[in-house]
C-alpha cells in the first residue's frame, strides 16, 4: 500500500485525500449531475466506489430504503469477487470475518435404509486451486458496508442518498443532461416531495423489479419454473455433523442446499419445496416458516434441527430471466447509450450457485471505469456501448449454467444413477462459479488474439490472473495483480526480454512524443495518471538496479515529484518465492506487453516491438489529450 | 471469527456488544474508578483495549495531549507484536498497510575505494522463519489507532480522556480506592481545573519522564552514553539502491541504520553523530536538520539524497536505564501493589533494535488480564505481584541486548575485522528481537517444567507458538493459537491420546464438580467464561464426529444456548494442511494438557491423568467461584 505520495500521511491510509467534488460535496442531491445510480445493491455500491475515484465526476446514488441494508439475501462470494474486493482495498478485512468454504460434501439416501441420509462424498472446494483468493460466504449487507466505505473514503467522497425513490425517466435527444429523472423523497426533511433531476447518465441498479428497466422499455425475458424453494438463515443446535460444511443433501423427501455462514453458529438452508401446482398462483410463497423447518427436519432424517433463532426466511419459485439488452439504445439507433441496467435489473436466476451478487458486481466494475473515462474526457462516448455487448452474453451464460445446476440440485434420488455425479459436475465446472470463465470478445477495448502465443497464461478478454513476483526495490514477494487498484487506470505490464534490450527500446518509445502516454495523458497530470506502466525482469531481483531502469518505470510524480519505487519487478526465484511468472503464465522469453483494463481484464497481448499496434489499440478507446 | 453467539449480528462484527459499564459509560472522568491508566502510548492503549474486555471494571485512560497522536517515534513491530495484534483483532489490517521487512542488507567501505560504500551482505529477515507473522514497520500512531478502536469497540467501550494531566499520587493504606491521584484538565470545558480522583489501581504508562514513577519513588537506573544519533523520517529522491530495504551502513565517516517505512516513499534514518564531548551538556540535541541530512549524505557517498519533505526528526544520546521494580511495593512490605509502571516509564534504551514499543505492549498485555481478574473477583490480589517479577527481568535483558547491538552499530570500520560479523550477529540473535525469547519463571501463574517432555515445543513460561490444525466442524485449516483472542480467558488445550480414551476420562473430570471449571466459573456465567477448553485429536478431521465428542468440547452457551462448533481440532493431514501439530511441537502420543494464560504464555504442561495437579495449579491464581 502506497500513501505518502502527496506528503506524509499520519492517519488511516484507506481514507484517500479528498479532491474535486469530494472537497465540498453538497449534502443535498443536486438538480443536475453526471451519473445517477439508482439502487444501492452490490452493482450500485461498487459503481459508487468506482466513481469516487473520479472526483471530478458528479455521481450520486439514490436508494429508496432509509438507511443501510440490515439483512441481505445474497451471501456467496466467488474468488473473482474477493479479487475485486482486493482492488477496492478490503479483501483482507472481509476475508477475516467471512466463512471460508474449504469443502463441499454430498449426502444421499442410505442404500441400506433409504429413509436416512448418509454422506456420499467430500469434495475440496475449487477456490484455492483456481485462484489465490478463497471462496467465501458473507452477508451482502457487509459487502455493501465495505463498498460504501470505499465510496465515502475515495477522493470523491460519495455517500448514498437514502430515502429517495426512483419514479421514472425520459431520455431527451438534446442537452448536456439529457436524462430527466423523476424522483420522490420518502424520508428526511423533504419527505413526500417529488422532483426532477437531470443526469448525463443513469445506472439502473434497482433489482429484479427494476423501474429503470421498465422506463427504458426493456423486457425481462424468461420465466418462473414450477419448482419452489424455501430459504432460511437460522441459529440452531443439531446433531447433523456437517452443520458447518457446505452440503448438497438429496433425500427421499426432498433436497437441501446447506451453506454455513460467517460468524459461526449460523447456517443458511435452501429447502426444496417441490413442484408447484399449475393453479398455485404463487400461494406457495405464503408457506409458514414452521412448515419449512419441519420439511428441512424431514429431509435431514435421522438428524434433526432445534432452531433457536430464525434470522431471515423466504419462499420463492426459481426464475430465469435475462434482459435482451443492458442499455437504452438498440443497435441500429446510431447513438450511444444514456441508461444502463446492471445486476438483478437485467438477470435473475436461482440463488443455488451463489452467483447473483458476484455477477452484479462485475456489471458495476465493467461500467464504472467506462463512465469515468467518458465523463472526464479521456474516452469517446462509443466506449459506453461496450457495456451491454460485453455483459449481456455473460448474463446469458449465467442463466444457462444456473438452470443446469439448479435442475441437478432438484432431482429425485431415482433420477440419479451415480451418487458422485453431482460432485463430479461441481468440480468439473468450478472455473465458472469462481467467476473466471468470462471472456469478452474483440472490441475497442479488447484486442485480437494474434499474439496470444507470447502469453498463453493471459488469455485476451479474460481477467488478468495474478502471480507472485519480487518487488525489486525491497525484495518482498508481492502478487503482481494486487498492485492494480480500482483507480480507473490502464495497466501496461512490460515483461522483459532476456537481456532487457528490447524492453529498453520499448521503454524509450513509451517515453517518446508518439507514445500512448504522450497522446492520452492530460496536460498537467502525473505521467502515470492514465497508464500505470510496470516492468517485470526475468532475472533475480538482486540483479536489477532499480535506480537505473528506464525512466518510464520510475516516474517522479505528485506535488513533491517523488520517485515511485514500486513499478519494477523480478521473476527470478528467491527464498521467499519459487514461482517464475514467465514459466507460470507461459510468457515469451523474448518479452511481451500485456495490457490490462481498469476492470482487470486482459485487453491486449503484443510483442515489445509492436509499438504501432499498441498505439493504435489505445487510440480506439482514448481521445487525444486535452 | 465467531459473532452470532447472542443472536444474529448484521453489522461490523469487530464492534462487540456493549455490556456492563460500556452500556452507558459516563463521558466525564469519574471521581472514583477501578483502574486509572496514565498515558496513551502503546502499553497504556493496549491496557485500555484489554480492560474493555472486562466491562464491569471501571477503567479510564488519561492523556495530557489533546487528541490522537499524529507523529509517533516508534515504528518497529516484531512478530510477537503482530501475534498480539491478532489476538486484539487487527493483525490483517495493520499488516496490509505496513512495510514488511523481507531483508536486511549491510553496507561497508569499498576496499578498493574506502570513501565509497558497497553492499557486503543481503540477509533474509528472520521473521518468517521464526513465526507465522511478519516483521513490520508501521508508525506508532497507527498502532495506537487500532488499540483505541479495540478499546472503543470492546464491551466496556473505553475511550481516552484526552487533555488530562497527571500531577501526582498518594497511596493510602486503607480504603476501597486507596490511590489518590491529582490531575489537571488542560483542555476542554474544565481546562485549568485541578481535581482528585481515587482509584483502586494506577498504571503509569507515561513514558521516559514518568511522573508516576517519580510519585512512587522508583529510580530509573543507568545512564546516557556519550554517543549521539540523529533520526529523521524523510521523503526523498535518491540513487541509493537500497532506499526501500532495511540496511546497516558502516562508512568511514559514520554509520546509518536505515529503515524503510510503510506507505512507500518514506524511510527513516538513524544517523550516527559520533561521540559527544564531556562538556557538551546536551547541546548536540540542537543539531539542525540540515546538518543531519548533510551527514547522512556524506555517509552514503557515492550516493546522495535529495530530501523533498522531512516528516519528523530528532537528535538524542543513547541511554540505557531500567527501573529497579515495576510497582510500588518492596518485596518485604507484605502487601500487594497498587501502582504499576510499564514501557518507557521503567525501561529506556536506544531505538536501534526496534524493541521499545514491542516490549511496552507486552508489559501492558501482562498486566491487563491480571487487573481484570483481580477486579472481577476471579483472582486473588497476590496475582498482581507477578507483574513486576515477570516483566522487570525482561526489561533488563532488553537493555543488555540493546547495549550490545547499538555498540556494534556504532563501530568504526577499523574496529570491524569481519564485514559479515554484524549480519551473523543479526541472524544469530533473531529470536530475541522477534519477541520470542521471553520466558517467565515459576510462579502462581507459571508451573514447573516437570512434564515438559510431553510437549517439548511448548516450553513452559514462553509464549504459546501456534501451529496449523484442522477445525473439525468445517474442515478448514486454522492456526490453533489464533483462536485465542485477548478476551482475558485461560486456554486449556487437551491434546488427545491415540484412541482418545484418556482424553475422554479427562473431559469427564473437567465436567465434574471437582474440576477447575466447577470451582472457578462464577454462577450464571457461561461454562467457558473462565476456561476455553479445546480438544485436538491425532486423527484426520474426517475421522472425528464433532457431534459426539465429550460435552466439555461442545458447550452450549449464550442467551440462545447455542452449541459452539469451534473447539474441536484434528492434527491429521489434509489436502490443505501438511503439518501435524503433534510432530511439529513434540507432543506425546499419549496426550498432554497445555495450559495457556490470557496473555498467551504457556503456564503448564501436564499429562491427561494429572487432574489433581491441574486443579491445584489453577487454585493458586483463581479464587473459589462466587
Amino acid at each position: 500500500m502506497q500513501f505518502h505520495h502527496h506528503g506524509y500521511v499520519s492517519g488511516d491510509p484507506r481514507v484517500h485525500e479528498a479532491a474535486g467534488l469530494g472537497l465540498d460535496r453538497a449534502v443535498d442531491l443536486p438538480d443536475e449531475l453526471d451519473v445517477l445510480i439508482v439502487g444501492s445493491g452490490p452493482a450500485g455500491m461498487l459503481l459508487a466506489a468506482q466513481l469516487s475515484q473520479f472526483p471530478d465526476v458528479n455521481a450520486r446514488i439514490i436508494e429508496r430504503r432509509e438507511g443501510r441494508l440490515v439483512l441481505g439475501q445474497a451471501d456467496g462470494i466467488q474468488p473473482r469477487s474477493v479479487e475485486t474486493f482486493q482492488a477496492f482495498g478490503f479483501a483482507e478485512r472481509i476475508t477475516a470475518e467471512a466463512y471460508n468454504i474449504g469443502w463441499m460434501n454430498f449426502w444421499a439416501p442410505d442404500p441400506q435404509n433409504p429413509r436416512n441420509i448418509v454422506r456420499t462424498a467430500r469434495t475440496e472446494d475449487y477456490a484455492l486451486k483456481i485462484s489465490e483468493f478463497p471462496h467465501l460466504i458473507v452477508n451482502q449487507a457487509r459487502v455493501l458496508d465495505y463498498f460504501a466505505e470505499a465510496a465515502a473514503h475515495g477522493p470523491g467522497r460519495i455517500v448514498p442518498d437514502y430515502g429517495v425513490e426512483f419514479l421514472g425517466l425520459t431520455v431527451h435527444e438534446e442537452g448536456e443532461h439529457p436524462v430527466e429523472v423523476r424522483i420522490r423523497h420518502v424520508a428526511g426533511e423533504r419527505a413526500g416531495e417529488e422532483r426532477i433531476v437531470r443526469a448525463r447518465y443513469v445506472a439502473g441498479c434497482d433489482g429484479a423489479r427494476s423501474r429503470v428497466r421498465d422506463a427504458i422499455g426493456r423486457k425481462h425475458l424468461g420465466g418462473v419454473s414450477a419448482h419452489a424453494w424455501g430459504v432460511m438463515d437460522v441459529l440452531v443446535n443439531t446433531d447433523f455433523p456437517d452443520w458447518r460444511v457446505k452440503c448438497a443433501i438429496n433425500s427421499e423427501v426432498g433436497n437441501i442446499l446447506h451453506i454455513p455462514r460467517e460468524g459461526g453458529y449460523l447456517s443458511r438452508m435452501y429447502i426444496d419445496l417441490g413442484e408447484v401446482a399449475a393453479d398455485d398462483n404463487h400461494r406457495v410463497r405464503q408457506t409458514p416458516i414452521e412448515d419449512i423447518i419441519r420439511h428441512a427436519d424431514e429431509i435431514l432424517h435421522p438428524y434433526s434441527l432445534d432452531v433457536r433463532q430464525v434470522a431471515w426466511h423466504s419462499v420463492y419459485e426459481v426464475g430465469h430471466r435475462v434482459t435482451d439488452k443492458f442499455d437504452d439504445v438498440d443497435v441500429d439507433q446510431g447513438h450511444d447509450p444514456r441508461v444502463f441496467l446492471t445486476g438483478d435489473a437485467c438477470h435473475t436466476h436461482s440463488a443455488k450457485a451463489g452467483q447473483g451478487m458476484n455477477v452484479s458486481m462485475q456489471d458495476g466494475f465493467n461500467l464504472g471505469w467506462k463512465l469515468g473515462h467518458v465523463l472526464t474526457g479521456l474516452a469517446p462516448t462509443a466506449l459506453l456501448s461496450t457495456y451491454s455487448s460485453e455483459r449481456q452474453p455473460v448474463a446469458q451464460q449465467l442463466i444457462d449454467f444456473d438452470r443446469e445446476w439448479s435442475s441437478l440440485m432438484a432431482r429425485k434420488p431415482e433420477e440419479i444413477s451415480d451418487p458422485t455425479e453431482l460432485a463430479t459436475y461441481y468440480l468439473g465446472t468450478a472455473e465458472f462459479p469462481s467467476g473466471f470463465m468470462t471472456q469478452y470478445g474483440p472490441s475497442i477495448v479488447v484486442g485480437d488474439a494474434a499474439h496470444q502465443g507470447l502469453a498463453s497464461g493471459f488469455p485476451v478478454g479474460k481477467r488478468f490472473k495474478s502471480a507472485p513476483v519480487t518487488l525489486v526495490a525491497d525484495g518482498n514477494v508481492v502478487h503482481l495483480g494486487h498492485h492494480a487498484r480500482a483507480d480507473g487506470r490502464w495497466r501496461v505490464y512490460a515483461f522483459a526480454d532476456r537481456d532487457g534490450s528490447a524492453l529498453e527500446a520499448w521503454a524509450s518509445w513509451m517515453a517518446s512524443p508518439g507514445s500512448p502516454i504522450a497522446r492520452h495523458t492530460p496536460a498537467g497530470a502525473d505521467v502515470d495518471a492514465v497508464f500505470d506502466v510496470k516492468a517485470i525482469y526475468q532475472s533475480g531481483y538482486d540483479e536489477v538496479d532499480v535506480t537505473t531502469v528506464p525512466a518510464v518505470f520510475r516516474p517522479e510524480t505528485g506535488p513533491l515529484g517523488l520517485r515511485d519505487w514500486e513499478k519494477v519487478f523480478a521473476a527470478g526465484p528467491t527464498v521467499w518465492n519459487e514461482v517464475d511468472v514467465f514459466q507460470e503464465r507461459g510468457l515469451s522469453r523474448d518479452g511481451v506487453v500485456v495490457v490490462v483494463r481498469p476492470d482487470q481484464y486482459v485487453a491486449a497481448v503484443l510483442p515489445l516491438t509492436a509499438t504501432d499496434e499498441l498505439a493504435a489499440f489505445f487510440a480506439q478507446s482514448l481521445l487525444p489529450a486535452r
